[in-house]
């Protein structure tokens, strides 16, 4: 069960804060052997892999348009409702973020903006094992097609049947996804970052993954692909007053708990009563849950923290940086400003977090690890470059070319004064 | 002189695009041990450094305040008139950036909106060497001023004399940058993101340098620190037609070439004459630069060619995808929307590379290599995170809720699902 700390001291905030420190070296060497070998054999060393991680002998690596008819039909009626909803859902939230065109004019004559264009080419990694998460396609895709990208990959590991859960076909289907390829791990990370003959490289690669993917994902990065964000264990913490209902903390600490058994989850509050009754909450919750033996296990990594005051929490929350933070607080409106990290927020006790994780319209692929204190949240920026325009005027270079020709000189670069220099003297003979 | 191709088969294009590759495997050794130099010997290390790289012999590394002011007053007049005009330029672009909070009802009852937050610790690298660009400063510090970053530090290496550029000091100064330290190099990347006894340990590093400060960037990252983005040599390529002023055009290229040996420029036209003309402005211009050599060598690795017309020129751009991008041709404006992926456009006859190094307003740091297909340069978003917020409310929960169970149950997540059942089961029995 959970480790209580009552009222500790300032000075050890950090030591129970520090997340568990993974030694990369090892894995390291694993992963890199995997993307060269991709990178050197394409689809065969793919085919080789399906064979022994998935146990499935693959042909095609394609999932062919007959497939994907297919599984429209073996997903019952509300599950594609309920999919269609979040959809909507998403999609709205994620078009409010398209920016419109500013053009500032900085000085007389001197405009500039930013246009916005998708990268053409992304790469989606949804990941098979305990659940099939269609959840992410509808959070990666439809973001995706609302950007312009143009060609939209997505990686997926097959069964051993090599059948792709429906669901996640489905989802694919609705939200635009180009192709669809059956590879899985930090190989399926590796055709998408060097490209193979049925796979084509792309720009950016965006997605969840056990620690072998997550570390692709950032080894790739060395050869120059962009990826949304680093990742580590999922992760939620609650600040809960004595307003909050134990029972709703406690299915929400178990929702994350039950994730995997290296995910932690944090209960920060200033009532004792409070820390007790979840814990009772929890024992009972427990009993019930398919996952228990996961849910256990990574309980046993986390804790519940009884403080002196809200602000205390905030800010012991601001250092961990979690990926979720519930205020199940009634004033959490005066607190959600002195909010500095973290991936997504969830105020009051109706916002659970697997509102954010399906539905509510918010993206769930989200920082962890602390991450949050330097990266967003996957959103549309993520599928978008952001290009700069400057549309200068004979009128606009009179204004501010002496200044640029000052300063070119005092970094000795002749050549960049000169093209200041040149111009300006064009338009004062031709004014003569 | 620049290479010519004439009319080159759709075919070729991408090969004499391609950009010179590196083969890191060298520079990666050397600049893992100097990272990991830094990581166990932190200041001791950088003193070292200091010596080694750039011969002084450092007591410490932290820039006092006396030497700050005494910079000032070694500043001219007019460039620090001409430093605060580009700033007042840049700082205008960059706060048309700030975002004001959207918040979206995506369905009855539920809030969905981001906020933004300043990243807290942010680390800036100005190159020393052959230029002292200050300019890098403004372009950095004022974003990070905007974006509400709390601590700005600098690092930057000093002369043989331990002196830093006055000029640097000054724009410092001017944008808030908390602390500035002696320091260089791959060392000066790694202090930054591991943290020793005078340099504090930032979330985010930007700044330009040469090879080893882009590689330990990168490396760096893999330790979980964010940066603003790889790099490569700079890089600008001319789309002009009949109308552009060879003399204009062959500025622009020199201007990008005096930055280094290794910077590529290119010239795409559907004009012959244009580029006999570039050629011939170009040998008169080159011959009272100060930096020739240097451009001399990067006009080798340089290229003009002639195409049929002008949509083919923007085709090859995109591929390209090139840090700078002047259009200087009449119709600008029908060709801007079909620029897919570029740094930054100038566009028209006045609007020359070197306004938007300095002073039009938009920022400098750009994604080169080819990076424009998948990263933005450097803005106010840079420097800032975006955490996402909803706000459910019983009305809402009940809107959204059994949708959700849905999906959790359809991914196995039953603690997921309960999470949401146990709040409608409350809300239903309030009800009765």
């Amino acid at each position: 069960m959970m480790k209580i700390i009552k009222h500790p001291d300032r000075n050890i905030w950090k030591s129970f804060l520090q997340r568990p420190l993974q030694d990369n070296s090892t894995l390291d060497i694993r992963v890199k052997q995997i993307l060269d070998n991709v990178k050197n054999k394409g689809d065969d060393a793919l085919r080789k892999y399906n064979l022994e991680f998935d146990k499935y002998i693959s042909q095609e690596l394609i999932v062919y348009n007959s497939e994907i008819q297919k599984a429209k039909n073996l997903v019952n009626k509300e599950l594609k409702k309920s999919i269609i909803v979040a959809k909507e859902n998403i999609e709205s939230f994620h078009i409010s973020q398209e920016e419109t065109r500013k053009v500032v004019e900085t000085t007389g004559g001197v405009l500039c903006w930013r246009e916005d264009r998708g990268i053409e080419k992304v790469g989606l990694y949804i990941p098979g094992g305990t659940a099939p998460l269609f959840s992410s396609v509808l959070m990666l895709a439809i973001p995706a097609k609302i950007a312009g990208c143009k060609e939209i990959i997505m990686c997926t590991p097959p069964g051993s049947d090599g059948k792709i859960n429906p669901a996640i076909l489905y989802a694919a289907s609705i939200c635009g996804v180009s192709k669809i390829f059956k590879a899985g791990g930090a190989q399926a990370i590796a055709a998408m970052a060097y490209g193979t003959e049925s796979i084509p490289a792309v720009y950016k690669i965006f997605g969840p993954g056990n620690q072998y993917v997550t570390r692709a994902k950032e080894l790739v990065q060395l050869d120059g692909v962009a990826i949304d964000m680093p990742a580590g264990p999922s992760e939620v913490l609650v600040i809960a007053d004595e307003t909050a209902r134990p029972e709703f903390v406690a299915a929400d600490l178990l929702s994350q708990a039950e994730h995997g058994s290296d995910s932690q989850v944090v209960l920060l509050t200033d009532s004792e009563k409070l820390i007790n009754d979840t814990l009772i909450a929890i024992e009972a919750q427990l009993k019930k849950l398919p996952r228990k033996n996961i849910a256990v296990n990574s309980l046993k990594n986390s804790f519940a923290v009884l403080l002196d005051n809200l602000n205390s929490c905030i800010e012991i929350s601001n250092i961990y940086a979690p990926e979720h933070l519930i205020l199940a607080v009634s004033a959490y409106k005066s607190l959600t400003r002195n909010i500095k990290s973290a991936g997504s927020v969830f105020l009051g006790n109706y916002s659970c977090e697997s509102a954010g994780d399906y539905a509510s319209g918010t993206n769930h692929t989200l920082p962890t690890n602390g991450y949050a204190k330097s990266y967003s949240g996957v959103s549309l920026d993520s599928f978008i470059k952001k290009i700069s325009f400057q549309e200068i005027s004979d009128e606009g270079l009179k204004n501010i070319g002496n200044y640029i020709e000052i300063m070119a000189e005092a970094e000795d670069l002749a050549a960049h004064k000169n093209a200041v220099s040149i111009r300006l003297k064009s338009i004062y003979e031709n004014e003569i």
